[in-house]
C-alpha cells in the first residue's frame, strides 16, 4: 500500500514520514512532493492540502486529515468528492479540549481579567460573583469535543446547555437541535463556547445577530475555527458592551499577524491555537491504525461526511 | 434566647443583626457592643472577636464562627475553652472553592501566566503541555472543602492525591494520612493546593522544606490561611526556580498592604480572599438553623473541636 503525506511545513512532512514508516513497515510512505507514480498512491495523509493536490492521484482510497476538522481538506476546490475523508481524533484531543473549555469558562465566570487588572494596580478588589450553579453556559456543537466539554462544565456545577444539528442526550446537559432552536439555546447564555465544525452552515455564526440574542455582557469562547467569527461584529459588540470578554484560540490567519487588533484589546484573550491537539506520537499511532483498518475493511469509525461538511 | 453579634466592621454587624432578627423573631439579637446584661447572653456569632470578647459572657452556650475556619476565634487568648464553636459551612462554600481550585490548577497546568505574557508581546507562542492525565496534583486537607476540590480535580482528569490527618476514602483520589506520609504525598506533586485549617500543627507548613520535596518548578496554591505560608521561603523558592508560580488568596494581613512584594512579583497571582464565601443571605439562614438546632438539641453537625484546633 502506498501513502503520501503533505503539510505546509517541509520539516513537519519529514517528521510524519519518519513516524508512519516506523509504525507501518509494510507500507510505502512518501512525502507527497517526492517523485512517485501518481497512479500508485492509495492514501493521502494531509494538513491543509493545496488546491489540486488530491486530484493528482486517480486511485486514492481515502484522505486522512491530520486533525479533527476536515474544513482544511474541503477548501481544495478540485477535491475528488467521492474519496472518503478520515478525521483524526483520540482521547488526548478530547482531554485537552475539556481542560481548555473548563479553564476559560471558569476564567470568565470568576472574572479573572478584572482580578488580574486589579492586581496590576496593587488593588484589593473583592468583586463577588454568583456560583456556577446560577450561571448558564452554552456549547455550540455536541460532537466528540463539544459533548465532552459540556459534560465537564456540567460536572463543575454550571447550568449547561448544548446545541447540535440532531438531538443529543448528554447527562446533565440540556440539549437543543437544529436552526429553529438556536434562539432558545442562546437565550440567557452568559458564556457561549463554540465547538462547531466549519461548514457553509456555520461560517460566520458568531455574528452581531447571535451576540444580540445573548444577555448583555455575555462572554464568548471560540475554540473551533477562525472563520466562525465575524471580527467586525465582535469589535462592535465589545464597544457596545453587548459582549464583555472574548477568548479566541483560532483565527482567519494563523499565526495571528502581530499587528492584529485582537492582541492588544483589553477584553480579548488570545491563545495560539492550543486548545487541543494530538501529540505526534499518539496521532501517528491513531493514523496508522485507521489506515490499516480502512485498508482491511473499507471503513473506520472516524470517516467524515464530505457532503454535510464534517 | 439571647445572641450577640461581632465583626470588625460596624456596618457588617448592623447588617447581620438585621438578617438574624428577621429570621429568628423569637430570639433577642444584639450587637455585641450594645448595652446588654452579659449574664443573659447565650450565643455569640462572630468574625475575628477581640481578645476577651467571649470571656465577658459567663453563660455562653456556643460561639458561632461566621465562616468555615475557627482560627480567628481561637486567636482570642482569653477564650473560654469549654464553649463549643460552631462553624458555618454550606453548599455554596464548597461550590465556590471547587471552582477556585479548578480554575487556578488549570491556569498553572495550562501555563496561563506564560500565555498572557506572550499575548502582551503580540507573540504567537504555542507552548505544548502534557494532558492533565499526566499531571500529578496534591490537595492538603481533605475536609469539607479539600475533599470536594480533590474530587473536582480528579473529574477533570488530573492524577489527584490528597493528604489529611486521618484516612479518607474519596473516589478517584489517592489519599495519605498523617505527618509520616507527608513526604510520600509531596513527591512528584507538580501543583500543590493548600486547604488545611490553620492550627499549631499546620502554621508555616508551606515552607522551604515542603517546597524542596516537590519536583523543581512546581506551583502552589494557598486558599486556606495566610500564616500557612512562610513568605521569605516562597521568595527564595521562586528565585531558585524550585517553585515556578504561586497563586495566593489569603494573607497575614488582609487586605494585603498595597506595598507588599506579592502584588508585583511576576510569578505570583494575588486574589483578594475570594476563593470561597457564603453569601450573607444563605449564611444567615445556615446560622439561624444552626442556632435553633443547637438550642433544641445541644449540638449540630458543624461543631468544631477547639482542642485539635479545627
Ligand atoms: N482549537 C483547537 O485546538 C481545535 C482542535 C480540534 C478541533 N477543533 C475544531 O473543533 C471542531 C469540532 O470537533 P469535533 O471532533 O467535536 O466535531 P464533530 O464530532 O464532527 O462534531 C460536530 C458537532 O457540531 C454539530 N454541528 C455541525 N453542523 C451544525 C449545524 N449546522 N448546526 C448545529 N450543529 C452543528 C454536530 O451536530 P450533530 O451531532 O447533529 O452531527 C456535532 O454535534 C472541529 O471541526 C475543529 O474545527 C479545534
Ligand atoms: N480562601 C477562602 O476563601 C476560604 C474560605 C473558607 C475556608 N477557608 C479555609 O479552608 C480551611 C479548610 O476548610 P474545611 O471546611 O475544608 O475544613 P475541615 O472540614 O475542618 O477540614 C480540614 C481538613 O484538614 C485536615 N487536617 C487538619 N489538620 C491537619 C494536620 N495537622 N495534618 C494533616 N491534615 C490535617 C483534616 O484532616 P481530618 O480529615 O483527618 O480531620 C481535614 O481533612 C478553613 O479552615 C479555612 O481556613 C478559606
Amino acid at each position: 500500500m502506498k501513502a503520501v503525506i503533505y503539510a505546509p511545513l517541509e520539516t513537519t512532512v519529514t517528521a510524519w514520514v519518519g513516524r508512519l514508516r516506523a509504525l507501518m513497515p509494510d507500507w510505502s510512505i512518501n512525502a507527497l512532493d517526492d517523485e512517485i507514480d501518481p497512479g500508485s498512491v492509495q492514501y493521502a495523509v494531509v494538513w491543509r492540502p493545496r488546491v489540486g493536490d488530491m486530484a493528482r492521484f486517480p486511485n486514492l482510497k481515502a484522505i486522512v486529515s491530520i486533525g479533527a476538522g476536515i474544513d482544511h481538506v474541503l477548501m481544495d476546490t478540485e477535491l475528488p468528492k467521492h474519496v472518503p475523508i478520515i478525521r483524526t481524533v483520540g482521547a488526548d484531543l478530547t482531554q485537552f479540549m475539556r481542560e481548555y473549555v473548563a479553564l476559560h469558562v471558569l476564567r470568565h465566570h470568576r472574572n479573572r481579567p478584572h482580578q488580574a487588572a486589579a492586581q496590576a494596580r496593587s488593588e484589593w478588589d473583592a468583586v463577588e460573583v454568583a456560583p456556577a450553579t446560577q450561571r448558564r453556559v452554552g456549547v455550540m456543537g455536541l460532537g466528540n469535543l463539544g459533548a465532552a466539554a459540556a459534560q465537564t462544565l456540567s460536572g463543575l456545577g454550571f447550568q449547561t446547555f448544548g446545541w447540535a444539528r440532531s438531538p443529543r442526550e448528554i447527562d446533565g446537559v440540556t440539549s437543543f437541535a437544529g436552526r429553529e432552536t438556536f434562539d432558545a439555546f442562546l437565550e440567557g447564555t452568559e458564556i457561549l463556547v463554540n465547538l462547531l465544525p466549519l461548514t457553509d452552515a456555520t461560517k460566520g455564526i458568531l455574528n452581531a445577530e447571535t451576540f444580540n440574542k445573548l444577555p448583555k455582557g455575555a462572554c464568548i469562547i471560540n475554540a473551533a475555527r477562525g472563520p466562525h467569527l465575524v471580527e467586525a461584529d465582535l469589535l462592535a459588540a465589545l464597544e457596545s458592551g453587548q459582549i464583555s470578554q472574548a477568548t479566541l484560540d483560532v483565527f482567519n490567519t494563523e499565526p495571528l499577524p502581530s499587528d492584529h487588533w485582537f492582541w492588544s484589546h483589553p477584553a480579548i484573550t488570545v491563545t495560539p491555537h492550543i486548545a487541543s491537539r494530538i501529540d505526534a506520537g499518539t496521532g501517528s499511532r491513531i493514523i496508522a491504525a485507521n489506515l490499516e483498518t480502512f485498508e482491511k475493511t473499507g471503513t473506520v469509525a472516524d470517516v467524515a461526511d464530505a457532503k454535510r461538511g464534517y
